[in-house]
């Protein structure tokens, strides 16, 4: 069993690091608190005996050698960015509790057959630079390399600019490496284990996602002096859409959901009607059928929406996933090990993207989940127990130790 | 008559300064450009004999000797603040047409009775600082004036502070000055003046208003993982009081607008669903009754609309004036003074604010409005002709010489 109050010391020492202001943090990615947070967790590494790696995408990989040397190593991760107002542990815990699996063999003494690496994703929350789960996504191949570094953020300032800027471009070839298994543990984000009581979820699928970022068009004008007629007004695009986003994600439940999160209007003036809207619909669903057929009715009701109010539309694919339905071996190992545990534990779909849904894509991957209060995530109250961190941890390390071979 | 080519010429000079992106102007109050745009047009004032004044609240006055000493000064004047995004005409036009009578006087060596006194209102367009008018309002005593000190930018500046920053915080006590008269020449910035091919608008009335701040606070959280029925999406609470300001504008037509101008989400992340939504929503009307049903229509309904997402609300107003009647004398002289220089008038309505309504609670008042093309102003494409603006002018002459007596 892994050691609960060691874990819990490195995840608060961590949050000290990029501060939020109610208590979470503002660690986005490839920001100077990203660069304070790696070299924070290099440190612990080397500390515990590993080797750093980091490839051109400013992932680290750090390496626990294991008997065979032969054998592909078992990778287990997540990523340490967080939201512009995040929590404490979305996918920290997942970092760290990768390496309490590293200390906790330390403390034991036990060499696994295959070895082990501890990862930390770069990019994986997509607001600063989106598509999410950016450099898990390049390196699976689901996106060329050199558009990654062309993302840019809301200032203007690119990703490959600002990855060498921390210091974290690292040399090695994205996605050359190949794993024998990925496990990730993550905090559920949602409210179904905290609701049923429940330590545990056992991954077995993850929504598909599509962002959809819409800019319209219209005439910004004077808001006291321009008859309603004549208006051609992009903000009231904006709401109509918005609307239609929630209706459509309210007409599959409880099987989808939708929302619109990230919104600007142009020029922003109290008395001007705004003469353009740049905004991001996210929405998501376990069944691709259904996922694609809410984008064509979004997409076709935008058209309705813009042609009464006479403004103009474009869409934009920002990011994009199929649902994922994660490898049966690996997802057995992590059932298995709850049941060993004694912890209980129930089969779950993700309602968030992660890492590992990419990964899933070029190695057998699953992933461990615990509770989190409230539901709540992408929010600086965002909580969880150190009980339900230590059952997650506990299910990990087991998980990963029976794949890794002793 | 006034010389157009010079007023013409004064016009694209003064747009040199604070440049917008597509041909209009970025010259928002107390901002260096503001500064620099001062600085010009007492350098203008000084070369056309006339003396400056600063009051309290930057408010420039240029005084121009009348012939009897006991006689009570015609004033003359507008703004040179803009939109963000605004236009070279809206606001400047009252000015620098006001700089072209005494120009004109100089040039056929009249002198009037009563002094004339050209003025630069400070922040009238209230984007940076609302409310509108804000000078104007201290001047007619209808805010305190450290209460406009307070007023705070969106980055937290207070309005105060920039105006001493930029060095026009004048000594003069603000209000204490008596006008015999106020004439203020503006762009209609409505279509109907050019809809209607009239050169020339004799305004009678200005509309009523309201600017209410409408703050609405859910939940932020993840927009995967959140159920649909779990939500308090602030966001979408905005979508649909935009949606409301909207219907309930178009159920008072042809005599209402409305629209939300001004809108800010939180955190504004593309997969958090906003917790916090921040907007102003801006509604007229001519009618007095009208305008006040129209504000407890979406008071009561912003209400009805929080309580369906369970989101809690504030409303704050931020900006509000009745609607205004001009003085009957002034608003003869200026109908009489189109007639007499044979240009095609018609009376009119303004749809926005102008620093006259507030002085005419405090001096009689009148205001002499001419086409703008399109209806188009609050947009950098704002236009207007040569002739309409020497039109304007010529009228603006012969009111003010015809007030202020030979
Ligand atoms: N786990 C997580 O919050 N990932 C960010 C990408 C997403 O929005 O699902
Ligand atoms: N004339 C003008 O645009 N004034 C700004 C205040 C308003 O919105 O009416």
């Amino acid at each position: 069993r892994i050691n609960p109050d060691r874990l819990w010391d490195s995840l608060m020492e961590m949050a000290k690091i990029g501060p939020g202001v109610a208590g979470g943090n503002n660690r986005q990615t490839l920001t100077d608190a990203d660069g304070e947070g790696r070299h924070l967790f290099k440190k612990w590494c080397e500390e515990a005996g590993l080797t750093m790696g980091v490839d051109q995408m400013g992932t680290m990989f750090a390496r626990r050698e294991g008997t065979d040397p032969d054998a592909l190593p078992v990778y287990v991760g997540s990523h340490l960015d967080t939201q512009p107002t995040g929590g404490k542990y979305d996918g920290v815990l997942g970092v760290l509790g990768g390496l309490e699996v590293v200390r906790t063999l330390n403390d034991l003494g036990i060499r696994t057959k295959h070895p082990i690496v501890v990862t930390n994703w770069t990019n994986e929350e997509g607001t600063r630079f989106a598509p999410a789960m950016l450099a898990a996504g390049v390196f699976a191949g689901m996106h060329d390399q050199d558009w990654a570094y062309d993302r840019r953020d809301k200032d203007g300032k690119r990703f490959g600019d600002e990855l060498e800027r921390i210091g974290w471009k690292g040399e090695e070839e994205v996605g050359k490496r190949k794993m024998h298994a990925f496990f990730e543990l993550h905090i559920e984000q949602g409210p179904i284990l905290e609701d049923e009581g429940i330590d545990i979820g056992v991954v077995t699928h993850g929504q598909g996602l599509w962002w959809l970022q819409v800019t319209l068009t219209g005439k910004d004008a004077h808001t006291g002096s321009t008859p309603m007629p004549k208006r051609r007004n992009a903000g009231l695009g904006m709401a109509r859409v918005t609307e239609l986003v929630h209706e459509v994600a309210m007409d599959y439940q409880p099987d989808a959901v939708g929302a619109v999160g990230h919104v600007e209007v142009y020029p922003n003036s109290r008395n001007v009607i705004p003469g353009k809207a740049v905004f991001t619909i996210d929405i998501r669903c376990p069944d691709k059928a259904i996922l694609d057929e809410m984008r064509a009715r979004i997409e076709a009701g935008i058209a309705t929406i813009c042609e009464a109010l006479d403004i103009s539309f474009e869409v934009e694919p920002v990011g994009h996933f199929d649902p994922v339905t994660f490898d049966e071996g690996c997802v057995k190992a992590v059932r298995d090990a709850a049941e060993r545990l004694g912890y209980s534990h129930r089969d779950i779909v993700s309602g968030a993207g992660h890492d590992a849904c990419w990964i899933n894509r070029v190695a057998p991957t699953a992933m461990v989940m615990c509770p989190c209060v409230g539901g709540l995530s992408h929010n600086e109250a965002e909580e969880i127990s150190k009980e339900w961190a230590r059952a997650g941890a506990d299910v990990l390390f087991h998980a990963v130790v029976e794949t890794a071979g002793i």
